[in-house]
């Protein structure tokens, strides 16, 4: 093992260059335009992945393709890891609020800003250079490798599904690792206990045949913008709590432990309520904010579209109203419920002078994690011998609905250990990844494939 | 008398095919590249005033002039009566919907199609003949006449005010006469006993810094989307009823013969439901659809405007949400005092995590008229001889603010008697006017003038 990581660090400058040149190229999944890119961006991880010492391959879908690297020379006795990442990158507009150009990566206080460098290009680049390590100094894994990169993460993961479903024996592990979020603080690593789930939905209220005067006829209509803010007004009680019949039944009650080490972590909520710039933080009463986060579902307002919303004084009274609203889930909700009970609650409260229609536009399934499994353990001594600290466990307020995915068709379980850092730019102007996180985390994943090999011989 | 109605019979065709030749000017205030037929609008008209044995002249304002007929024959016993309309019309569009041109007066069914036909150059037009009538059968009116005609009605009318009060002894009078407003039904002219008012607001709410993820973020900061729909939802009871402190304290108590008026009104609440369309109506509680439109009060969404509205689920915790919401105030109700209650009310209920601002955007007081007043009695005699039917009284749910303006200015009170019928097609395609109406209509104007003398007389 002291081979690998002396490979590693005798070989910090090329993974940083190799770096570089994956971040120029313009991955741009969502820009019709950049469909070159798109293919040369797989191309050359490709490349990377055959000179780690994989067998690689690239996969049509109907949408970008899927590049596959693959190692099975650990045996049958030995576990499979399969590693997820993306090749893909949010668009960079608005240019002009870049320092350096988005596909130029530039250092400044020991960072690199460059689109992609935290999402998730540097983080699935770790992966590959972790493995060559082995690869090169060890000359084998001390596990079976498949690595999974696909280019359709920004634009939704449409073809991923079907992807995994069709490959499913090729793709058979023990464990799917992902590297796409962030550690706890600068210096903190973390590994993931949960995600959030979605349920998404439309409301329209229709009230008149169109749009009437407000003088002319106010009064003896129920105006579907009051009706529309009325039943989002319901959907909270004066607590924060979701107000919806049934809607905490399926809420996971954790363990005393995790609970405890949510309260443990060092977090300032008057330093995030500045960072903020709010008057005060907000939600459900009785939690601390992290909880309120990541352990706690929640309900929001994502748009509301009704009248006239142009300059000065119109006098309509509008005979429609709109709003997207969606659930943050936490295990064990499932968006399949709370679209049912949502539902139900809207028939309750809807007045009766409009006609009220639910659209469900999107569900994602939270997902939690063991946190005293033999997987968690594994990373949880990666990431302290790497980084010099005991990594803290910590949840995730958004949704990743394929990691449930992974799990299920795959039937094996998911590790979510990320190094971006909050605050990191994630699908804004300058985005930056910390140099010493992509170095140190290098080191972490060769010593994680070492653990989950000798916890699978021990 | 008699000699006046009979020139009225006599020239009924001619009556018509002047106010088409009215009608076919396009003068549409709001388009400045009508500011020529605006102009030719105002000269027509001050020609035909001359024709009518006024003395006309064209009044330059900021905006587009006003046009001013003087007849001060009836020596200072007389009465002096102001009448007040507008020569310009609302723009046309869309006008595919037309099924006639909205500038080639077109007859159908006892009706004439135009924009302006009802709205308001044809209720204007009439008083025009109704003063020719007098003049060229009898040789005299029997009350002095001031005519003001202005050409900014559906464009804020921001220049009247301002020349009423700079020409206060020139248009000094006892009445004033307006009509642009409708009959009751067909067949069945009526008297406005009062107009609402409005107070009309923009409330801003501000939350975090920018737009956050709704997962990263959601459950620790309050969302602005709820906290609008909160605020607007605390707008009312149960009961439909406003519930801001104090909103109602003002509000007048009709006399219950004004009140039995209303209810003995030929309106079928089931009809007008089917009409809009609605599965119940809507509003306060206790009260008939009537009585909610003309005496009580109401609160309306004009508008909200909140985070994504596009196609899709994008999931964002928005920055800020804004409403525009409006106040129909009736007599005795003051814009000025239900701003100070709604900033009130907003600041009590508004959640701590947002900031909010309301910005008033518009206001315009009510109006009442005395029922039982020689001015209601003067116009009811002569709507029933014209019609062969006894009036009614009526309310209005819309706002005319001038009229208290010029009460106010000219220390005089003002008449409100419409020939325009309910669903005429105001501001919108197709405009009518019905030519029984118009014809029966100038009658009764005729023998306004006539019981407004007598009555000064008598």
């Amino acid at each position: 093992m002291s081979d690998v990581l002396a490979f590693v660090d005798a070989n910090l400058g090329r993974f940083r260059s190799e770096l570089y040149d994956f971040l120029r190229i313009q991955s741009i999944s969502a820009v019709q335009e950049h469909e070159g890119d798109m293919r040369r961006a797989a191309e050359w991880l490709a490349d990377r992945m055959r000179d780690a010492g994989l067998k690689a391959s690239i996969h049509e879908t109907p949408g970008h393709p899927v590049v596959l690297g693959e190692w099975r020379g650990a045996g049958d006795d030995a576990p499979t890891v399969l590693i997820y990442g993306h090749y893909d990158v949010q668009p960079p507009e608005p240019l002009d609020e870049w320092i350096s150009p988005p596909f130029e990566p530039t250092e400044r206080n020991g960072k690199v800003f460059a689109r992609g460098s935290a999402d998730d290009k540097g983080q699935l680049y770790m992966h590959v250079k972790a493995i060559e390590a082995h690869m090169k100094a060890a000359g084998k894994l001390p596990v079976n490798v498949i690595l999974l990169a696909e280019g359709e993460e920004e634009v939704g993961s449409e073809n991923l599904v079907p992807f995994v479903k069709e490959h499913a024996d090729r793709l058979a592990c023990d464990h799917v690792v992902i590297s796409d979020s962030n550690m706890f603080d600068e210096g903190l690593p973390s590994i993931l206990f949960s995600l959030r789930g979605l349920a998404y939905f439309e409301i329209h209220v229709k009230g008149a045949r169109s749009d009437l005067h407000s003088g002319q006829f106010g009064g003896t209509v129920t105006n579907p913008g009051n009706a529309l803010s009325q039943i989002i007004a319901s959907l909270h009680d004066a607590d924060g709590k979701v107000a919806v019949e049934g809607f905490y039944d399926d809420v996971a009650v954790w363990d005393a432990d995790v609970l405890e080490g949510i309260r443990n972590l060092p977090f300032d909520e008057e330093e995030y309520r500045k960072s903020l710039e709010v008057p005060a933080l907000g939600g459900e009463k009785g939690y601390s904010a992290l909880e309120r986060l990541w352990v706690r579902p929640t309900c929001d307002v994502n748009g509301i579209l009704c009248g006239y919303t142009g300059e000065g004084a119109k006098t309509v009274l509008p005979g429609k109203a709109m709003a997207k609203v969606s659930f943050r889930l936490v295990p064990d909700q499932s968006p399949e419920k709370v679209k049912e009970l949502v539902e139900a609650h809207v028939r309750k409260v809807a007045p009766k002078g409009v006609t009220v229609d639910i659209e469900p536009l999107h569900g994602g399934r939270p997902w939690r994690t063991r946190p005293q499994g033999t997987l968690v353990e594994a990373a949880s001594k990666a990431l302290e011998e790497a980084f010099g600290v005991r990594p803290v466990l910590q949840g995730e307020g958004g949704s990743i609905p394929i990691v449930v995915d992974f799990e299920e068709q795959l039937n094996a379980s998911a590790l979510l250990v990320g190094f971006a850092l909050p605050g990191c730019n994630l699908h804004a102007p300058n985005e930056w990844f910390e140099l010493e996180a992509y170095e140190k985390g290098i080191r972490a994943l060769c010593m994680l494939y070492e653990n989950l090999g000798a916890g699978a011989a021990g």
